[in-house]
């Protein structure tokens, strides 16, 4: 088997820190405790582990195709999709209303780092679907949910985001694609999108494009951007499927990684128009996008630490069997596996601390969201919908950044080995790196960070967590353990530097904005590290206490160890990035344009 | 054009770093002043701009290919080395005796890296035969060295090292290869080699193997292990070719990078034999062959910089080309070319930063080399040795794990377009990452650098190494500028770390080495990035006087602004390392193996 996924690890964390028990105090959420969790991780754990992951290395030797406007898939891929769909997996998370099971997202989570733990490629279009699902459940119409929800959620339609242009990729206020009213209430869609996951295949039988257009004759910038939804077959009144639409895939890209996954140029209106129903009012498109957005933002976060976890799962296999040379300490008396080696083992617990502390937060955040969307209290709605939205940014920049650094280790574990594409290690790294890119660069992430997430309350929001961390290093260093003292002085070291960094983005941010945006990308490093950290200190008060009580010690063992090497090496590159954003920003914008 | 060469940053290095006309001191080195420098460089970089840059995308779609134990490579590299060795380009530093140029290695570093940016793949040919040069020079016969030398230095035949089977990577001691004396003086060779770089190819007449391999009775381990010349074809006595060997390539690898290098399987004696020649004594071949090494690991960190050139260039056009979305600062009224944005800066500047200080750093080991290897003064050459060795694990590890950062942040700098293969960018990010593994991985070079270079002779270099830091801190600390008062407080901090971590490093490697070894990347990732700052904190003084003398005032503006980046984000980095190595070595080895 060459995934396993750490089912432990997820109910760890979802009874530990996320408190999934307390989620069932919300009535929709009763049912949802431990048990059912249980039962649903282990269930999509035997799913991913024996039809999904067995397709991620073919899918890299027998990438997605394209003959004549249509793309064939690697295959077995469509007979997977199909036992996803039936499994009930794509509705998950989506209403009961529309066929889903209507579990938090806290759940979610963990289902979607186990799928794209066992294949990226094929994790991406369930990824899109929720997506669009999640924006037709907030801006479509009855009548709209009614015709689209329950096929996409049943997994046999899929969707996309159209949002990229040639022109227009970060910058959604560039996009052209142009929507003309028709008499009968419809538009006409005409326009070139570029980098379209999952725009054409062949897994599904209708796919649902919600793309961004301007209608005629509307503002300008992102103030004039509508969405609309442009079915590759038109649906008529009764669900069935209609004629062609006149949206066509003229090609999909050459790339790095996730080559598995079809990212299409598609062609709209180059027949006479493709025809597109508007969703919610004209002008509101991109309010409507971010909904998609946010989501998929979230889940490409939970790419990267899926991406990693399979990273380190192969490193430590390859570490356990490789044999080579005599271990310095005289611990084995000749060549050992080289898991004795102290670099090895060095490396390995960045991978795997890097993941647990990423995990950790994505679970933590994704009950915050279940709260925020159905808690009965108005407050903590707020309270959780708050530290939600100043986690996202940090989930997709952080956890994306940190599958690089962890890809990056996987290969090295496995020496020249690892440079062979047949050892497999290469296409995580391979793959890894479109997940700083996509869904909003790492730069992006940080300026939503900046500017929405810490500028706009004058870092009123930032503070209140640092507060809530200094709680946490108090419970750390009331402990004897030498573990928990050593996570409790690299835990305020952390936060204090943190604080300096809010109140210098918040300070500067509007007199010198090049002074703060300079340092944005290390301010987000800065931000996601401590957020992950401050988790796995909690994670190490849990596990202690769980010991205590004489709970699973080999686990929680594993997990003390686990947050201290995180503490001290991980956490300890927090305050270098509060001088680098402090006293960097400078020198960043300093050099002439021509002398580069 | 692709690549333009760095001429006057290797000009300068030479000049103000390098110390180049102090060479010029030594008899043999009388003639390679900065004119020789000069031109020679001017020519190196006209002959890789035209000829070797625009290859090296077409070696990525059109590797070599294997074919019934003939490899082809790709179309253009034959004529192209065919250039190169008609150019006398394989000789620059090799003996005039042997037909080459007798020139430093100073100005060679910056040939290599030349070769390098131009094409990786490609350059790999000469970077291997230099070696093998290096070792017969050093322990060849004179007759071999007679036969042998002039058609490798004249760029017609070739040379590879083959140390690597299925068992034996990093750990040498189990080399199984085998050789049996015979009657006439030679031996017959058995065994298997692999990742054999160029180890089969068509562009050369002969491809000259050294062999490490055992005698029949000799030790075990180490210490039994001889270095043998096999040739692909048998030379006569007068230099002209006999029969083909017995060394024959069963496959060549499917590697993520360097496609376009032939990675091969050397099969020896399957057909009665391979015939071979003792180098030297035997049982001595692994000395010898740390000759070919440790040339070749100088070589491969110069490689680091030189694809992190390439990316940085290439990042620079695509910043300057691609428009999206207005600058923060509003410094442009609508959208603008993306190196307007300030992240896009700090990915360039970082880029920038860490090639110019790796760079500095190579340029003045290659002087040390130089007059270690030649000047007439003896404590001056042990002097310069002992300098030389000290930095070469650097230069390897820290330019070659710097060029993952450097070629990760160039596809990052162009977004989607980064991860489409016909873009570029993604080539440099995948061959990149076989440096921090081939001619030892960053492990092996840590393990040197704490064994050989730091514990045993108890930090002694390291601290004197420091105290020459100190007095360029004092230099830059007596300077007004408010970059050479940056440079001075970041200089101290992290020299002050690295003081702090070669007497841990000294004072525990013999009680704890699990403690020690545990701490070693972090301990070459902090020593590499101080080094390398040093010279850029010398940059920064030798370009503030030259502004001062009126000299190039757009590049000398450049260095400082450069070198003040580099003190406030990558030095920066220093400290943090200090920690984790001084207080972060109990947790890398406490996980129970089971628990992984």
């Amino acid at each position: 088997m060459t995934y396993r996924a750490p089912v432990k690890d997820f109910m760890f964390g979802l009874k530990e820190l996320a408190g999934l028990e307390q989620l069932t105090h919300i009535p929709e959420f009763a049912e949802a405790g431990l048990d059912t969790a249980a039962a649903v991780l282990e269930e999509c754990a035997r799913f991913n582990e024996n039809v999904v992951a067995p397709l991620n290395w073919e899918g890299d030797r027998n990438p997605s195709s394209w003959k004549d406007g249509v793309v064939t898939t690697t295959p077995g891929f469509k007979e997977a999709f199909r036992q996803f769909g039936d499994g009930g997996w794509q509705g998950l998370q989506h209403p009961e209303a529309f066929g889903g099971q209507g579990l938090p997202k806290a759940i979610g989570a963990a289902c979607i780092e186990m799928i794209n733990s066992a294949n990226l490629s094929f994790a991406l279009c369930p990824l899109l679907t929720d997506g669009a699902i999640e924006a037709l459940l907030t801006a479509g119409s009855d009548e709209q949910k009614a015709l689209y929800l329950p096929p996409m959620v049943e997994g046999r339609w899929t969707g996309t985001m159209n949002l990229t242009e040639p022109q227009a990729g970060s910058d959604l206020a560039a996009v052209r694609t142009k929507a003309e009213p028709q008499p009968d209430g419809t538009y006409k869609i005409f326009g070139t999108k570029i980098f379209i996951t999952y725009g054409e295949h062949d897994m599904a039988e209708n796919i649902v494009h919600l793309v961004l257009a301007r209608v005629v004759g509307a503002p300008e910038g992102v103030k004039g951007i509508s969405l609309f939804i442009v079915p590759k077959f038109i649906v008529n009144a009764d669900g069935s499927l209609g004629e062609r639409n006149d949206a066509h895939c003229v090609s999909i890209e050459h790339k790095m990684g996730i080559k598995a996954s079809p990212t299409a140029v598609l062609q709209f209106g180059d027949h006479g128009g493709a025809i597109g129903h508007l969703v919610g009012q004209e002008n509101r498109g991109l309010e409507y996008m971010f909904i998609m957005m946010n989501a998929a933002r979230f889940a490409v976060g939970v790419q990267g630490i899926a991406v990693a976890e399979r990273a380190y799962q192969k490193a430590v296999q390859y570490a356990r069997d490789r044999v080579q040379s005599r271990p310095v300490d005289g611990s084995v008396a000749g060549a050992a596996p080289i898991i004795h080696h102290a670099d090895v083992r060095r490396m390995l617990m960045t991978m795997r601390a890097c993941t647990e502390g990423c995990r950790a937060l994505a679970l933590v955040a994704g009950a915050a969201y279940d709260a925020a969307h159905h808690h009965p209290d108005a407050d903590t709605r707020q309270a959780n919908q708050t530290f939600y939205e100043f986690m996202v940014p940090l989930i997709k920049g952080y956890s994306t950044e940190m599958s690089l650094e962890v890809t990056s280790l996987g290969v090295q574990v496995h020496g020249g080995m690892g440079f062979i594409e047949e050892t497999g290690a290469a296409q995580y790294y391979r793959d890894a790196k479109i997940l700083t890119i996509y869904e909003g660069t790492t730069a992006i992430q940080a300026n939503d960070l900046v500017g929405r997430k810490t500028g706009r309350d004058g870092g009123r929001t930032a503070k209140a967590l640092a507060a809530q961390i200094e709680q946490t290093e108090a419970l750390l260093a009331a402990r004897d353990s030498a573990a928990a003292q050593s996570f409790a002085r690299n835990l305020k070291a952390a936060r204090l530097a943190f604080v300096d960094v809010v109140e210098f983005v918040a300070g500067h941010g509007k007199a010198s904005p090049n002074l703060v945006f300079a340092g944005s990308v290390p301010y987000l490093m800065l931000a996601g590290n401590l957020m992950a950290g401050w988790q796995m200190g909690r994670a190490l008060l849990a596990a202690q206490d769980a010991l205590n009580e004489g709970e699973d010690s080999a686990f929680m063992q594993a997990k003390i160890v686990t947050a201290q090497f995180y503490a001290e090496h991980i956490l300890a590159r927090v305050p270098g990035l509060r001088d680098t954003v402090v006293h960097g920003g400078g020198s960043v914008c300093a050099m002439p344009l021509d002398a580069f």
